[in-house]
């Protein structure tokens, strides 16, 4: 069940780094990169701050495997990927609650602090969106407009509490319906977090 | 002292970071990214590259907690702070001064050699303010415009020589005034390095 | 034979660095920077993501000699370097197939799979001219225009190929000339790569 979500948040995010690369009319090569670091640039980045080196998406080729099989995906399916929206939107909402928590599990395994598990999740969940932008040459959109970083924030602190309480599987379920749940809520309501001094 | 200006340099480098998010409308997600890697930025990087993972700040939560108290002090104190600004930038190049100083001392210490250590210094106190604009999409401020990465080099060097002769005490105390000192005259001289071949 | 190829690799990288950073009115810092980015940032990127740190060019100053030096020549041969474009074109290309090689020999050689060994071997040889771009505050021209991506691609392919049935010489020779014929060959022939869903 972990190992599917995993794969199939793996799978969204790399497709939307491909559209994102199309959008910006990259070429082949271009292309595969983008989707390449939307889909693990968030966990690179954390196994390179935490030190687990070799990065864990190169340990294991599924990885590579689902990113490169996303760029025929997204190249006939793109009509059929556009219509299931929804369906699309619910799997990147339950990849992001997971790679949060998986974060945060992770980098309490290197024994570093809470505070920094949590940190490391939500980067874990978001840095490979900010790669993306940053190697797009935009500026990324999740410091200004989306708002599931603080989905995928409140999930994990809402881990390390039920996880302290409840079996590990059900402190997961719970912190990833949290996630799914503020973030459907903040785009319903059209949550925002400004800063304004 | 050491540790006094350590924490200082890093608050108002986190502060620098926060007010560059604020100017470019960032949510407060995005604003604290900017405080965290203006303020461990540089020392991240050398840690990455240097192989001392996990990254320094994620082993003492310290830092963590000043970068996040910036964030009140910001917002609260702007108007204070705007006021304050020959003390911030005191604070600020003592901190250059320091952090330029740590780098080269925990290179030396992974056994590189001096060359290397005094580029580590000079990344470990410039190249948070680099992270910090590329992540707002902007040309990096220090490629172009600010004299500070000269003082850096010039203090580095000094260290390295003064510490030689001197306790390290003494070393540190020159090499930080030269840093100042060099930043100070730049800015009053109006000093710049352009490179037109 | 390979140190020299290596060097001389190092030298055009550095080179073209310093022009992008001349061409961005940088002064003598930032183009210290891009010099050393261009030259060894892929390598540098791909020691961090398998996790041989220091990375490599710390652990050797003839690389940092190599780049401070073409600092000089790129300021006093500026003209020379104008006219000599299919020279450094023909250095720029050797050095880009033997640096994706390496690339693989590296990854290979740290336990990881082919498949990963040869996307190193191409993240060694173009990710230095990624990180270029990124902090010119550029798009990165690789992934839209440049064709040689394929071409280190099916060199490093070749590479891992021909290691098999013949010996390592052999190999390493056969793969960089296939570098240099399917670059010359797309640029003649005005190949691109478009991704067009």
């Amino acid at each position: 069940m972990i190992t599917f979500i995993d794969y199939a948040g793996t799978m969204v995010f790399a497709i939307s780094g491909i559209f994102a690369g199309v959008e910006r009319k990259f070429d082949l090569f271009g292309v595969i990169i983008l989707g390449f670091v939307t889909a693990v640039g968030g966990g690179t980045l954390r196994d390179i701050l935490i030190g687990s080196t070799p990065v864990a998406w190169m340990e294991n080729e599924v990885y590579t495997f689902i990113i490169l099989s996303a760029i025929p995906i997204a190249y006939f399916g793109k009509n059929i990927l556009q219509k299931a929206k929804k369906g699309i939107f619910l799997f990147d909402t339950i990849g992001i609650g997971l790679f949060t928590i998986l974060g945060v599990q992770k980098t309490l395994a290197f024994g570093l602090s809470p505070i920094i598990a949590v940190m490391m999740g939500v980067v874990s969940a978001v840095f490979g969106g900010v790669i993306r932008d940053v190697l797009s040459n935009k500026e990324p959109l999740i410091f200004s407009k989306e708002i599931y970083a603080s989905a995928c924030f409140a999930g994990a602190i809402l881990f390390l509490i039920s996880d302290y309480f409840f079996s590990q599987n059900i402190a997961m379920a719970l912190s990833i319906l949290s996630v799914i749940f503020v973030r459907i809520l903040a785009i319903k309501k059209n949550w925002s977090l400004p800063f304004n001094p």
